[in-house]
């Protein structure tokens, strides 16, 4: 038998995902489990996108430019300009959702054994990435007791060898909800620039900030235009994950060649998903008026609930739609799975992500866990309610 | 400024795009430009499909399982019977297009430094999925005088190494057009099995096979399911290049473990694509009837006129919508571009894919180009008579 490859076998399981056939078999045996685990938001689509896509009158349903059409990077360079971010159609790549702008910056910046710095936890899929790229993920270790605020930049400094490429951070943080501010992206912005590095900001939760804090995007940052790569998605932004549009932003020219390069490859972004997203540009501001209203209640009653329990330690998300919480389990991975397997609360559970594989350091996050607020304010309640229940049960 | 990755400035400027910044300008100049340059099919998209994505009833375009729905995967099993393929959904990995296929194909079974041998001439983009995993493609050359059959088994024996992971070839071949026989791929597997290699069938032209002859798949091959990997894809098969759908297709469960692994790191494929590519599953073979009587029509036309122009050689394409010519010219990336920047003929030229891209081996197919014929005839056979005054006119 042909043996595969050794980074295919290393290639992490989604600790998103990796729970699924459990919450199956919860299912089957009749118990409703409640979705805290992934970040699939039951908010409706702006109905413009929808409408655009079913009012389509496509004949040949043709690649689009591998780029992306210019009428859409048009209208992208206004949106972000309302963001407070100069853009030209030029500096923007269309990309098959925020995953493929991940995949093309690192592939246009690293190669097989170079490294990139990440303020851990982090987004789990940026390790899936990293080792299909072959390059390996450094992590700084950010707390939960400084609500997952940006680590000292000598904790960075330290981690720089000759094979650093770049600083990777989200911002608001999936899973941490953290919002980096204007101070911590200037110190980000001074170490760049001391060591020639990138920095690669995942800014797909941009518009979902609370309590009347303002995002500042890396590429508002004067003297970064080398330097700053943004990922961008309109998954969250209007809740259309399945669409798989997003865009990489650089005004480093030769790096956005480079990507095109990666671009032309897989030839084009997905058509209906493009004309949904170019419609939804014109979303009305109301849209996301109510949609952030509804999440600061959801984070405020989640964080709430959780904080009731005793035992439980809640990092106050600020942006996102996610925080992470510790529980006082020994082992989150068990404890979540057993919730699906041996658990059940009147025939209800919840799924929950553990959160170590938001870590890369081993041992690290091993008694806590991410849990995204996508669900109605009853619903989360309720969930919560049933996890307080669970860790009276469970045989710790 | 920090510095971009040696991989990426590798990688290659797709040979169909390249020239597009000169096409652009004849336009500009008021110059019609026939494109024969690109497998973008003028054909209608089966309305089935079409009507599916307009008649959907999305609130929330959620993510889509990771490896394709399972309804999805479910009704591809059935199609694939009737190409007589047994396989089960648990065989098959729903990807953003044949190209993502690709790209998780080559993750899955070789590292950084390995090998996979094609025979050139081969579909460009092997070449930068090859580049961004950092692995090398072997060419083994086929030619145009035997009409691109498969090279001799030893030709393939002799660049074998260690870092050898797989073969990969494209049936029916694009550029070639050429269709290997069932002969041709018993050797192939007793090569891979000799030699425990994956082998790699890019199968996206299933249908488009002419003359009444008959396209076998390697996954039809008995004693091949743990070495056969099938590359697919929904956009030539229903022209619907821009849904940006294919999936893998393997026998090996622990290559589609992985291939898996990768595909959850990007979450799910497009949503609305999937609806359009389920729905054109129920195409009625009268639409694929008309479709190959088309292109064996245009296929008649293009190889005739072709042959009627002093110096011109044409392989006689058995399947596919390519076929490449060798020209009375010394250097065809030369004379495409002079086809576009300095020539026309009563204000129309011709953009052609020179066939230098579609080699690895530097200097071949020099004189060669890639034609396709994705035109309807009227078009086709002007295009022909443009390239035929094209031809006495430049100034070799």
């Amino acid at each position: 038998m042909p043996l595969l490859s050794k980074k295919g076998l290393k290639m992490p399981k989604s600790p998103i995902r990796k729970l699924d056939p459990y919450a199956e078999d919860a299912k089957k045996r009749g118990t409703m489990v409640f979705h805290l685990n992934i970040g699939q938001p039951d908010i409706k689509t702006p109905q413009i996108a929808l409408d655009a896509v079913k009012n389509n009158d496509i004949k040949t349903l043709a690649y689009a430019r591998s780029e992306g059409t210019e009428t859409y990077r048009k209208k992208l360079v206004n949106y972000y300009k309302k963001h407070h971010i100069n853009l030209s159609p030029n500096n923007i790549v269309v990309t098959t959702g925020g995953s493929e702008a991940l995949f093309f910056a690192i592939g246009s910046i690293t190669d097989p054994g170079d490294e990139i710095i990440i303020p851990e936890p982090f987004y789990a899929n940026y390790n899936g990435f990293a080792t299909a790229s072959g390059v390996a993920v450094v992590p700084v270790i950010s707390k939960i007791n400084d609500n997952f605020s940006l680590p000292k930049i000598e904790d960075f400094e330290q981690l720089i060898t000759k094979k650093t490429k770049a600083i990777l951070i989200c911002n608001p943080g999936n899973p941490t909800g953290y919002l980096y501010s204007k101070e911590e992206l200037q110190k980000l912005k001074a170490l760049v620039l001391k060591y020639d590095l990138f920095l690669i900001a995942d800014e797909v939760y941009r518009e979902f900030t609370y309590d009347g804090l303002q995002h500042t995007s890396v590429m508002a940052i004067d003297g970064l235009e080398q330097n700053a790569i943004v990922i961008d998605s309109v998954s969250k932004r209007y809740s259309m994950c399945g669409a798989r549009i997003g865009c990489l932003a650089s005004k480093n020219s030769e790096f956005i060649k480079t990507a095109i390069k990666f671009a032309q490859a897989r030839l084009s972004p997905p058509t209906y998903a493009l004309i949904a997203s170019e419609a939804a540009l014109d979303t009305p501001q109301k849209y996301f008026d109510d949609v952030i209203e509804e999440y600061v209640e959801r984070r405020n009653t989640l964080v709430a609930a959780l904080k009731n329990i005793e035992g439980v330690i809640v990092a106050n998300p600020k942006g996102a739609f996610y925080c992470v919480a510790e529980l006082p389990v020994k082992d989150t991975d068990h404890f979540a799975q057993w919730l699906l397997e041996s658990f059940n609360h009147n025939n209800e559970t919840v799924m929950i992500a553990p959160a170590s594989g938001f870590y890369s350091t081993k041992g690290e996050g091993k008694n806590q866990v991410r849990i995204a607020y996508v669900l109605n304010k009853k619903d989360l309640i309720k969930s919560v309610e049933i996890l307080a229940v669970a860790l009276k049960q469970y045989p710790n």
